[in-house]
């Protein structure tokens, strides 16, 4: 079923994140009745809902995707509900007990408390992590999963999107709650923070332009990356909210390759800087390892939602630096 | 690192369960000192372990992989541990909760018990459903998770068991604690629990035998699958914790395909019918369709651990057709 956002209900579990932040933004500009953030850092440094936090419409909850409770009373009245509450690879190295628990058991707490709530649809926030990060070239979501080779973590936080999807389609099998999964691609934009590894190699690219340090290279700067401008991951949502589409998983990417040499090309090139980058050795981080001309084809996301990215690499960036200057 | 199992004292975790019967059995005669067996399915009415529970040198332990406390605490002295202790597809599609709980947040607290205890070795029950069931053909350890078309509570298990892999592999990197992840296929034998959808069809073929009705195959009767003797696998995981390998993941396998339709006509014969069997309009329930000619190549374990699967099908279902009777 769709849900029509003028005018709905809708609950945003890690409504604080990078996404969940322009999601608020994006639902309240198609004029949401009301918009609940759940998340337990609504109050963190980062603030990365600014001035949303005062929008009448927008209810602020400290909420806990663990405490089923919690969620069931919050989500009391909703039309629609994201799930963007997730530990990536670097929290499923650091903490792999409570990422198990919030995206697994999280997520079936979100889930239970759609069904007891009727709500209308649900939205997961799956990740291109599904496809494991070892294959290059353009990838569609009937593609197995690759994971021989890739750092434990990473796999591990890709099953558990794995498992999130599945637990979707058993409850739209059991309780007919239609749900659409997302597998977003590499995000980034204003309002990055500290928990993405992919991402986050812009801003140290950037802090160290800034500080007049060369940018680091790894390796050979040919592995590749598929970028998605958050603005346009939110759009997806929200279109995805609206459509009559449910029981599928569908790519959110750039649908475009390009390699960490390019990549830092750009950004010293928006800086004004002309500082070479230097290669580096690897240095054994949590960094996913990906083919060459690695990319996620979304012409499912054209097909199904009538959703392309809008938000070139280039323009993205330029508001991404602007926001950190 | 390697275990001598004789003197060794072992945990089992799932111990009651058809493999946990045999394995018991294995470790007895490979004289084990002390094998904990840890279940709280202990004393059910299947009654798996039968005269070896009042072995000497078999502690009972009626333990919950959810209690921490407890699993530290009766993991003490150990010198090696096992986990089999799982819900598999059916049990995911009845109780995802308590599925999600035991296979993950419970394998999470026996890794932390075996590190806290200073086990020397552990081996993790993993399965054939990493690879997905969508493929055909000879399947080995590096091939890819294909997923696209399988039902989702086979999906969902399956992904459980990608996670459980992934985590000993992390713990082998943070706490250097050895392991090996055994990938078993469909294991069959005297023990046989109704809890396994798959080796479940032979006792359903027996059970309409002796009723005198003829069996059912499904489709056209050339889905395939790969058994592998219960016996076989109790003595991989003997031979697992003995041996040096750590930080890998083998199959455990018959290494044939065998279509339902030979499998049906072998019962057939065992049990001394001339019953033809009838062919049936899939009936819907949680079945894993798996592609035509399906087996697992277990060249890994061969180089590895030295093992190969020694009892013949026909004779595995000998056996278990006569613990039956």
């Amino acid at each position: 079923m769709s849900i029509k956002i003028a005018g709905a209900k809708l609950l945003i579990a890690g409504g604080a994140s990078l996404v969940g932040s322009h999601l608020v933004r994006e639902l309240l500009a198609r004029e949401a009745a009301r918009v609940v953030v759940y998340d337990p850092v609504l109050f963190d440094r980062n603030d990365s809902l600014g001035p949303l936090k005062d929008d009448p419409r927008v209810s602020l909850v400290s909420g806990d995707v663990l405490k089923l409770h919690q969620f069931i009373a919050h989500m009391e009245g909703c039309d629609g509900a994201v799930n963007l509450a997730a530990y990536m690879s670097l929290g499923f190295s650091q903490n792999p007990w409570d990422a198990v628990d919030v995206n697994i058991k999280g997520h079936l707490n979100f889930l239970e408390s759609a069904r007891l709530n009727k709500v209308g649809k649900v939205i997961f926030a799956s990740s291109s992590a599904v496809y494991g990060f070892g294959i290059g070239g353009g990838i569609s979501e009937d593609m197995p999963h690759k994971t021989e080779g890739v750092p434990a973590p990473a796999v591990a936080y890709g099953s558990s999107k794995i498992m999130g999807e599945q637990l979707c389609r058993m409850y739209k099998q059991t309780h007919d709650l239609d749900y659409l999964a997302l597998r977003f691609s590499t995000v980034y934009g204003e309002g990055q923070h500290h928990r993405a590894a992919n991402a986050l190699y812009i801003i140290d690219t950037y802090e160290r332009l800034q500080r007049g340090e060369p940018p680091q290279l790894f390796g050979d700067g040919s592995e590749s990356k598929d970028f998605v401008y958050v603005g346009d991951v939110a759009r997806a949502i929200a279109m995805a909210l609206e459509s009559d589409a449910t029981d599928q998983a569908m790519n959110i990417s750039g649908g475009r390759s390009i390699t960490t040499k390019a990549l830092v090309g750009m950004i010293t090139d928006i800086v004004g800087s002309d500082i070479e980058p230097v290669y580096m050795e690897e240095d054994g981080r949590v960094r996913l390892k990906t083919g060459k001309g690695l990319h996620y084809v979304n012409a499912r996301a054209l097909a199904v939602l009538g959703w392309q990215p809008e938000v070139p690499l280039a323009e993205g960036l330029r508001r991404l630096i602007s926001s950190l200057a």
